[in-house]
């Protein structure tokens, strides 16, 4: 049965679910976990999860290669009515996954030692998130 | 069993194929549906489905960073025998997704309301794109 | 039953592994396959098999949007302690699939003529990459 995961975001920034993912798991086989975010201004990454820099350095690149709609470099957007923050999260949201297909081995998901995965929100006010998941056996 | 939409293009931007993916899910239940495009110059998306300039904008983002290989900034490229169009629909294709997976409830695609599917063609000329989907029961 | 392909990599670029993929879902029917890199600094793509230069391409496109962190121009990322070449790398495989999921039919995945399945390796220094693989009935 499809699942809905719940995540209030507070601003830009990676937001870990490895653990509800993990837990909602837990009873099930072998197959593959399918995550989706029922938005268009955040993304699903599977990303390092020992040092909190590597997370910090993500926004930092990002929000380089794409400035905020006010910013000059970004002139010819037209989608500004919602905020300089909005159409950039538009384009990070394209860039960057927005769906994950995971294996899983005896209801655990195949992830690396160092792969967690988190919810990269892209706007700058509080938002309420879903993230749909359905599992699939194989 | 496997089904092919078929899309066809006539110059680069977004084209929605949300309705068709509807429709051919419409007698399933609960699952997921897998879509991926059959070609390494276009790309598949879920963005959103209000304001078309949030299309137009992804197109011209997308188009200043990654410009024809004819432009001076991209002389270091090697494959442009096929046209200065080509070797950057390659990199939008490796930067944007060609397979999507969404989960699906009751044979409707678990999608937000703001959400639409996209083929994202990079090419100039007109193409016949094939998108090749699987509805996989939960 | 989940699989695990071993790719050793000898430096950064696209190494194909479609072969293996096609030599695994031998005998398999319809469904899908998923693929999923247990790394975060290297991706996985579906990309064009026919001409080299579009892989050499592809890395030299992705080098200069993602220079090493002792480039000047990078010089805000603070997650250097690994080496120019790691930081870089995480974003390489923010920004490209780490997942991917193809139909299959009759045992064959569904590609178009020109695509090719590969691992795209970010580090400089060898490494042994395991991709995760799941088949999945329809």
């Amino acid at each position: 049965m499809m699942h809905i995961f719940d995540i209030q975001t507070d601003g830009p920034g990676l937001y870990e679910i490895t653990g509800d993912v993990r837990r909602w798991l837990n009873r099930q086989g072998d197959g593959v976990v399918v995550l989706m975010v029922r938005h268009t201004s955040a993304s699903l990454l599977i990303q390092e999860n020992a040092d909190s820099d590597v997370q910090r350095d993500l926004r930092a690149f990002f929000d380089r290669l794409v400035p905020p709609s006010d910013n000059p470099s970004m002139k010819y957007l037209r989608h500004t009515a919602e905020g300089p923050d909005d159409m950039p999260a538009h384009i990070k949201a394209a860039m960057m996954p927005v769906s994950l297909t995971i294996p899983v081995a005896a209801g655990r998901p195949a992830l690396g030692t160092w792969q967690g995965i988190y919810l990269f929100e892209h706007r700058t006010r509080p938002h309420a998130r879903e993230v749909a998941a359905q599992f699939l056996s194989a």
